[in-house]
C-alpha cells in the first residue's frame, strides 16, 4: 500500500523545486507509460487506479493500484488518465555531433511549446535538441505530456547557445534562424545541414544570438494579414518540415 | 469605482456557463487590447491597475483604474497583464463564401490548439474557419490568448462538419483531410482551393467525415521516428504552409 509521505512526494513533484532537489519527474497516462516502459528509464514507482488496472492492467503488471482519491492527489491532470510513473530524471546526454540538423531553442517558455517542438522534431528525424539555459524545464508535467514520448528518445541539451553556435559555425556548419526578416524559407535552394534556431515566444531570437546566425529565415505572410507572428512551435514544425524534405521535392 | 456585483460578474467569465448566459468573455493584456478597439466588436468595461495606467495608460484613455487585488480577482492570467476587457460576443457571421481555402477544424478540443490554429490560418490568408459543434468554445480565455488577435479578424463559423463538406464535396471543391494514411503532401500537384480538415488531438478526423474528404493527405514522416503523430496545431501549419504556397514555389 502506497504511504501517506510517498502521496506527499509524489505531489510535490507538479513543482520544480522538488524535482530537482529528489531528481524525479512524473509521466502520466496509457501511451507515455508504454513509451517509457520501452525507454529503459529509471521508473521508481508505478501507480494505477482500479479501474485502470481493471481495462488495461494486463500490459503492466508491475503497477501497484491505488485509490482514485490518491490517484488525484498525485495527478497534475483535472482528470487523472488513471496510471502515473514516478521515474528518475536521466543525466543529460551530449549530442550525437553527427547529426545533419539539430534543433536549437532560444528561450522558449511555455511548456507545451516545448513539448511540441521536440515531439515534431522527432517526426523529422531529428534527434539532437540544444536548448538556451533559459528555456521552460524539460521535467515540468506540461513540457513531459506535450512531447508525447519523444522526450524518451531524443538528446535535449541545455547549453549557452551563443557559445553553440559560434562553433556551429566556425566548423562551416549553416546555423538557420527564424527571424521575421529573412530570405523567403520557400526560396531556400541548399541542401540543409546544420542548425535550426527557435526563438522565444515573446522576443524571438535574442540579439546577442543573431551575429551567429549565417542563413535569416522567414515563414512568408500571405499579403493583408495582419498577424504579427507564429506560434513558436507551429513556426519551427514549418521550418523542420520544409528543411528535412527530400531536395528532390523542393521547387 | 469598479462594483463587488462588477468584479464578481467578470470573474464568472472565466467559466462557459456564465458567458453563455451573459453573452460576454474577456480580453486581456495589451495587445489583445489594441486589436479589440480596432475591431467594432462591442466593449462593454475596459479595467486597467495603477502601473499599467502609468505606463501606457495614454493608449487606454477609456480605460477604468482598479487595484491589483482586483485585477487579480477578474483575470484569469496568474500574472494579470494589467488590462481586461469585458466584450459581448458578437453573433455569428456567416462565412464570405468566396474564399479559395476554408479550414475546418474537427472536434478540436484544445483552447490552446484552437486558438493557434486560427492564428495560423490568418498568417497563410484564410478568413473562414469552419468549426463541428464540440470544438472547445472560442471565447475560453485560452482560446481567445492563443489566437493573438486573429478571432477579431476571421469569420469562424459552427456548423455540422458532415452536412457542410458534403455540399461543399457537391460544388466540386476539394476537401483535403489530414490523415496518417494519404497522399504525401509534399506529392500534392493540384492547384489547392477547398477545405482543409484538421481532426482532434485524440482521434483525428472522426469516421462519419472521411466519405467526404476528396483529398486523404500526410505529412512525411522521418524514416525511424518512432511518433505516432504530430501535434494538431502543427499539422494544421505545416499543411497550411504547403497548401497557399504559391505554385510557382511548389515542386
Amino acid at each position: 500500500m502506497i504511504t501517506k509521505n510517498t502521496l506527499k512526494q509524489v505531489a510535490s513533484l507538479h513543482q520544480q523545486k522538488f524535482r530537482k532537489e529528489l531528481g524525479l519527474f512524473v509521466v502520466e497516462g496509457r501511451k507515455m507509460a508504454e513509451e517509457l516502459l520501452r525507454s529503459g528509464l529509471k521508473v521508481v514507482g508505478l501507480y494505477a487506479t482500479p479501474a485502470f488496472i481493471e481495462a488495461r492492467g494486463a500490459a503492466f503488471p508491475t503497477a501497484e493500484t491505488v485509490s482514485e482519491a490518491q490517484m488525484a492527489q498525485m495527478s497534475a491532470f483535472e482528470t487523472p488518465p488513471g496510471i502515473l510513473a514516478v521515474v528518475r530524471i536521466p543525466e543529460e546526454r551530449p549530442l550525437s555531433g553527427t547529426a545533419h540538423l539539430v534543433l536549437a531553442l532560444d528561450g522558449i517558455a511555455n511548456p507545451g511549446n516545448m513539448g511540441t517542438l521536440i515531439r515534431t522534431a522527432e517526426w523529422f528525424g531529428l534527434h539532437d535538441i540544444v536548448c538556451s539555459p533559459d528555456c521552460v524545464e524539460l521535467w515540468n508535467p506540461k513540457t513531459v505530456q506535450a512531447t508525447m514520448g519523444s522526450l524518451f528518445r531524443v538528446k535535449v541539451w541545455r547549453s549557452d547557445l551563443a557559445t553553440f553556435l559560434a562553433e556551429e559555425k566556425r566548423s562551416g556548419k549553416a546555423v538557420y534562424g527564424a527571424l521575421l526578416e529573412g530570405e523567403n524559407l520557400f526560396h531556400l535552394q541548399e541542401k540543409p545541414e546544420g542548425v535550426i534556431v527557435i526563438g522565444s515566444e515573446s522576443h524571438g531570437i535574442r540579439r546577442e544570438i543573431l551575429p551567429h546566425i549565417t542563413h535569416p529565415i522567414t515563414i512568408p505572410r500571405m499579403g493583408g494579414s495582419a498577424t504579427e507572428s507564429l506560434n513558436a512551435a507551429v513556426a519551427g514544425g514549418i521550418i523542420l518540415a520544409e528543411l528535412t524534405r527530400p531536395s528532390s521535392l523542393r521547387p
